[in-house]
């Protein structure tokens, strides 16, 4: 690794069972990491990883209270003394930063930026490095996350897609899920065939589109949510 | 993306019922595209996404003739008029280009260049383009693909092996497959951690642990390979 680079390496990790990205980020320079949407049984993984690595993890960052996985943040925090962040909407007791938007984090010498991009439910958050984003449950490949149940809210997943659409055209779009077995894609793409956003869609076809999707809820809601609330420590 | 990038663009898919990575590699400048590793389930997906982007596909690289799924090749190539290569040792009729070692391919101003890796099978090639090789079943993450059928020969895969850690530390591994949800590594973990090389082991040492694996066949053996031999036209 060139250590003028610009950015933080980003190593993407998959969950088979909840088809979950798990994201962790580092700088080469300090060696400083965050992990961003880890999964509770991936939880040996993901620190065998980071300890082969080298890395000393400073942050747990979830981009929202799940309702289909439990995180791992706080067994990991348990053994690497990470911090654990969410946004103050969550109201978790077990976090130990509640962000906001603007707030920026670093790495070594570069910045990890919060974007408030509520939709899916009242508290997620994108989280933005140079040249990447990863937007969790708010834009997905091509699609969006559902907004039906904890506290979504569609004008507001309508305005976070228009937001994250500003970014720049070749910044590199991480999600926090994929069902086709796409991996990433760019701010280029979504702009042109995200089916959400495509053809200047009003915020009343938006709407109505979102309004018939009818899906099933998630089948690990009611155990999920809590567990997440407490950060995973089930 | 910059137009004065070094390297091609590597956008990693994957396929869930097999776990097979597949690759779309591009010049952002011609526009030109290789498919790494298709699979015939999601030749549609593919095709569109190749469209989307706007590329022109020239080649339809696999890595060996794989036994657990089945190409996407001989259809992608009816569609877009890439062109298909294997290794020569794969002697493959439908194959428009049977490729050797040290062979060089063009993506606009970019190069491809074949190294002839064997040990999984007689006839695998592992990608080398700049800051990254697509490794197939050569090199998987922390292991290395079996050698128990297909001509597969295990003193081959341990030189293969040991060649490929002669590349830069700093290289993207890209495998074929991962079982435990990694998408790729660097060749400096690999050194350290990959259980079949490290500690300097022998050849012999090599030969027992693989010779001990005892792994069942693989499920679709016997269609996978026929229908590969036919670049999946079945």
């Amino acid at each position: 690794m060139s250590h003028a680079q610009k950015s933080l390496i980003t190593r993407q990790l998959f969950d088979y069972e909840t088809w979950t990205y798990t994201y962790l980020i580092w700088d080469e320079v300090s060696k400083e990491a965050a992990i961003i949407d880890s999964v509770l049984e991936q939880k040996n993984r993901d620190l065998a990883l980071i300890q082969q690595l080298g890395l000393t993890l400073k942050y747990c960052m979830d981009t929202h209270v799940h309702a289909d996985h439990i995180t791992a943040s706080g067994p990991i925090r348990a053994v690497t003394g990470a911090k654990i962040l969410l946004h103050s909407n969550s109201c978790s007791a077990c976090a130990d930063i509640l962000a906001n938007d603007g707030d920026i984090f670093t790495l070594g010498d570069k910045s990890i930026t919060i974007w408030h991009t509520p939709g899916h439910t009242n508290n997620d958050i994108s989280y933005l490095i140079d040249g990447a984003v990863f937007t969790g449950d708010t834009m997905l490949i091509r699609d969006c996350g559902r907004t039906d149940f904890q506290m979504g809210d569609t004008k507001a997943m309508f305005d976070s897609l228009h937001r994250l659409l500003t970014l720049a055209d070749d910044t590199i779009v991480y999600p926090g899920h994929d069902y086709k077995g796409f991996t990433s894609s760019t701010i280029a793409e979504e702009k042109t065939f995200n089916i959400r956003v495509t053809n200047n869609k009003s915020y009343a076809q938006f709407k109505e589109m979102i309004d018939n999707l009818n899906l099933p809820n998630p089948k690990r809601i009611s155990v999920a949510v809590p567990g997440n609330m407490a950060c995973g420590m089930v």
